[in-house]
């Protein structure tokens, strides 16, 4: 056994019982049946992940970031020069970026993983694969085995995060030309066509989005995952057209639905690994929050799949984890919810007129 | 002068040049242009608000519920029992009620005054005018004096909170019967059709629905309020179908703008008081931040008109200034993100390739 099928054999589904004691509690709170809207689904699924009415306060929070390069960034798929990602992880390392930002707003903490950058970058956990993926239109972006390396690389992260008493975790991403790979997994995961669902990522204008729908659609053909058949084998789909982060999310979502732990996704890279994690283990899916709708067609594509609410939808587009960090708030008062509002008989409030 | 006109004379437009240092300044900050979306606007916002690039955090924050009754309950305009607003407004007095919670996971502090419920409550600063409104179909709600005397509690609470160190404040309410008289506002300052914008409230079913259309058009026709006449007397519009709760909300935001504090509002009863404090000074409008859009078609109609982007839109009713409360995190959020973040010069990152 690797740690990969020990990991899927611990998975186990959400709470039903104590989803099912969340749902009957919030009919006890001072409030009009059904008032505090998603917010309570919201608090239902932590009832339902944890197995505790009232769940406990999901914090502290972790956002994983994961960088890696992207050989497929020679096809031209980005505005942006590939030196961004090791410019943009040293950043994140240093508390600079908009992710360091919100995480602190919310109380958070942000680790960086370098999963396979062209160079290191100090500050960033080593745990290089390999200095960037290969060009997938010429052949897989990585091998089989550097796939199940980056995924473990995911479980043992969030392993760390729950021995270090993390509750909540944010999978978080830094990588030029990693939208690519995103839009090739979310069509190799859901059938989708490559133009409805490849998006602008961080600035391609409306030529080079077509060279990018157009490239996903050639790497789909040549590695035979049109059709939605990544679900056939989810570790080769990310060997084939996927990306370090992509693949170590994927992991971190199989680590966290292990140790029981919520996740807020966010982005287009993370719903990819999400859509992957659930191919590999579908009672993930019971951990899963969407942080963000987000600008990129694909998460639109995946949440959707995935049956996932996005929490907030304020046009973000920036990737690093942002969204699920700023939406990090709104699950914790999720809980709080369940656990520090009155009931109609503590409060000597008179329920409403039934008829 | 009174209270009323001078604050009204005290209140200047938002800071232009401020804003336009704060755009300028988003430009800089380590991310894709405009990849922060909504969350840019609002730092900007916040810039123009209080003048300074960047600007403050906007914490502590303040939720300041204003409690009242309403004569037009006796004509049937919800299923809640009216000694709920006297009960519901002791559990926020004790801490129980949802807005409570929200406020707390916020840092923000809750402040329950009351303007005329029927009872006075133990925990409530008392501020009553009256022993509820009248029923607005066989008179005024109230008297242009009472209308004047609460919006001035309103102003007087800014006042305090401006004093007090308050940074932010959100509008809350109670009182059962109040989006009634909050419908007809909304219909008497945007000149909107009364089956277009009533709504449930706390839980109107179809038939209460139908009649309360009813009751709110009867009230607009008799108080010659139809074609969005109000605007030619906002107080006494106010003072003819408003509430003690609608009346006090509007001194608050006028008292807020002339203190340059920003407001978050939520719900229909805040929606409306904004439009009477927008049509008594149309520069309120530049303070004004909408934290959640909310299930009364009211609060659409309303934040169109005041051309204001809600933040969240997580289905909640609750009323109270919840949604207001659950928003304060994002906002905070977006004035840390212009102070906190780093620009490219800083962290050396090379900016996005322009062809």
């Amino acid at each position: 056994m690797s740690l990969l099928t020990d990991t899927i054999a611990a998975i186990t589904p959400v709470d039903r019982a104590a989803r099912a004691q969340a749902e009957e509690r919030q009919t006890q709170l001072t409030k009009p049946a059904g008032a505090l809207g998603h917010l309570e689904v919201l608090g239902n699924q932590l009832a339902a992940i944890t197995g505790q009415c009232p769940p406990p306060v999901p914090e502290p929070g972790l956002v994983c970031v994961f960088a890696g390069d992207h050989g497929i960034q020679e096809r031209g798929v980005s505005p942006w020069p590939q030196e961004v990602t090791v410019q943009m992880a040293a950043n994140i390392a240093q508390g600079g970026a908009g992710v360091n930002v919100l995480a602190r707003a919310a109380g958070a903490t942000v680790a960086v993983t370098d999963v396979g950058m062209l160079s290191p970058v100090e500050g960033c956990r080593d745990e290089r694969i390999a200095a960037g993926t290969r060009d997938f239109l010429t052949g897989t972006a990585m091998t089989r085995e550097q796939a199940e390396a980056a995924i473990e690389v995911g479980i043992r992260t969030a392993q760390r995060a729950a021995d270090e008493g993390f509750r909540i975790l944010v999978p978080g991403e830094v990588g030029i030309g990693n939208t690519t790979p995103a839009a090739a997994l979310v069509c190799a995961f859901t059938g989708a066509d490559p133009s409805e669902v490849t998006g602008r990522g961080a600035g391609a204008n409306d030529e080079m989005l077509a060279h990018k729908a157009a490239v996903v659609h050639a790497a789909l053909v040549r590695h035979q995952l049109l059709g939605g058949r990544g679900t056939d084998d989810p570790v080769g789909a990310l060997a084939a057209v996927g990306g370090f982060e992509h693949a170590a999310i994927t992991g971190l979502l199989l680590g966290a639905a292990a140790r029981r732990l919520p996740v807020v996704l966010d982005g287009v890279i993370a719903c990819s690994a999400a859509l992957a994690a659930v191919a590999l283990a579908p009672d993930v899916c019971g951990y899963l929050m969407s942080g963000h709708a987000g600008a990129e067609p694909a998460i639109l594509c995946a949440t959707h799949s995935l049956g996932l609410h996005p929490l907030l939808d304020l046009g973000l587009r920036l990737g690093e984890g942002s969204g699920g960090a700023l939406a990090l708030p709104i699950v914790c008062s999720a809980a709080r919810v369940l656990r520090e509002m009155a009931t109609f008989s503590d409060a000597g409030v008179t329920e409403e007129h039934v008829e």
